[in-house]
């Protein structure tokens, strides 16, 4: 699936006409900010508006290495339900002795800031178009991992991720634990709900586990088993992959067919809600990277980070 | 506006019609059980479960006290966005040494239990009807006291808060604090976001204090304020009263504006979709209330707790 039939799946034609129009008067721009757990997304975020609140140097940035800002300021934010990018809060803990490391990012959140400029354009200057909303739109990098679900069948997908808990076995204790629950399901047998709730339990603590080994740093789809928000302990969110010998049909009321129901509904209802209403609508994109975190755990951590940025890039790509 | 009217506007009538035809093998039974913080809801489930799973004495329950309950058993909910109610773990804090409290409703939670009984009616056994489904619904009561909010303008909402808050200012300190703030913003001039975020954080914090406080135990909408889960932050949750001289219009990009459109916002995005999609759809309704609590805060308490009963009782009479 392309971000541009995500997009189009928006219904809500009006709300769009009227963002158009008011584009009109002043032009916006989305900017995500994501990366990995740990990537430093909220500092370099609350970093970037206070140095452009305060007028700070930003030799990097054209317009103010050229001296056109002639200041920024922050307004409220278009979207009323996603929640405010803490900014204050956040320069308060850098700021306080000792430097607090801010609440890191568990959510979506967003900013916007206002800057006035000096016109450079012909254009801009005969409309007098002098103001720009920079709308920063900050969320887990772990989300993009899901993309790559949505081209995936449950049957597919269990097979790549019961490989890759094997390859990890050794290493993460909860990955060998959680293989040994799963050898005793039956597949095809009637699902018993109690078991299909610790069987996605143990799946979420070797998930867990894997990304907060320094030596692998594995980050693996779902992203919301790691950031579940309201959604925790949801359906949608509790199920895991199952050791299936071969692609087939579901027998109805088996574990199958209730972990499938469950994936598909985390597709449906999780994953592609977030594409359509925050991720396509971005304008740019920065991406974080820890890359001295997982040269530091060695190999594993290093190969672990490449295929997870694999991952969140092909997210970009048309 | 009446629940009959929010429930038409559930525009998704296929997945109505998909529930009628289930209805029709097994018919199910949506239980709503609610209360203000405190009052035993998820103790009041969690032993009312265990007990029909554990076919303990219900003698209040005819079925049970009548013999005709084979047995009980939990079964995956309809609903996969919606958390499961963690019964295991609320009964393991009960049963712990020494018991836990279980931690307390912060959202919407949903444990589907499946009865089978043996038919009393002729029609029943004809048809060899013999199980039930129950959908548990547990949700704060505080959602509950929105409702009237749908009936108000922000105006009438604004005179009837200020009006509170006066009356609680010389018991609790966080109302004489906002108030003072307040004293200081001019409703027609421009908003400063800044200040929109610290009038809203102190309106939050006399809610909070006039709830936890024992002899007042005063629970004032809007609810999602003393609950916000993943709207944190966000707009739709960060307006507060004013106080306004008169009925009125508001003037552009004024603090009025600003806060009249959130309220707006908050009534279209938060409190419809929670009638809409929860509360409307429920068939039967249990309300837990601390009356010792109350007797035991002494006059205001009790005055409070009676108002905010009325409010919430209000809700369902049709």
């Amino acid at each position: 699936m392309k971000i541009s039939e995500l997009a189009e799946e928006t219904a809500d034609a009006l709300r769009n006409a009227g963002e158009a129009a008011l584009r009109i008067t002043t032009p916006s721009i989305r900017l995500g900010v994501t990366g990995l757990a740990r990537a430093g997304k909220t500092v370099f975020i609350t970093s970037l508006v206070q140095n452009l609140l305060a007028g700070g140097r930003l030799p990097f940035l054209d317009a103010a290495a050229q001296g056109r800002i002639l200041r920024a300021y922050l307004e409220p934010q278009p979207d009323d339900t996603v929640p405010r990018f803490d900014f204050e809060a956040h320069l308060q803990a850098l700021k306080s002795e000792p430097p607090d490391w801010p609440e890191s990012t568990r959510w979506l959140s967003q900013l916007r800031l206002t800057i006035e400029f000096r016109p450079q354009g012909l254009l801009d200057r005969l409309t007098g178009r002098n103001r720009l909303h920079v709308d920063i739109v900050d969320y887990p990098g772990e989300w993009l991992l899901d993309l790559p679900l949505l081209h995936l069948t449950y049957a597919e997908w269990s097979q790549r991720a019961v490989g890759h808990a094997r390859g990890m076995k050794r290493r993460i204790p909860e990955a060998a634990r959680w293989l040994a629950f799963m050898e005793k399901i039956v597949p095809d047998e009637a699902a018993a709900e109690a078991r299909v709730v610790e069987a996605a339990k143990l799946f979420k603590a070797y998930l867990h586990a894997a990304r907060d080994d320094e030596r692998t740093l594995s980050t693996q789809p779902p992203g919301r088993f790691l950031m579940p928000g309201d959604l925790e302990g949801a359906p949608a969110l509790t199920f895991c992959p199952l050791l299936l010998a071969a692609d087939g049909r579901a027998v109805r009321r088996s574990y199958r067919e209730m972990m499938e129901r469950r994936f598909e509904s985390y597709k449906a209802q999780v994953v592609k809600p977030f594409f359509r209403d925050h991720f396509a609508r971005l304008d740019r994109q920065i991406v974080l990277v820890d890359a001295l975190a997982a040269v530091n755990g060695g190999r594993t951590a290093l190969d672990e980070l490449k295929q997870a940025m694999t991952e969140i890039l092909r997210a970009f790509r048309p």
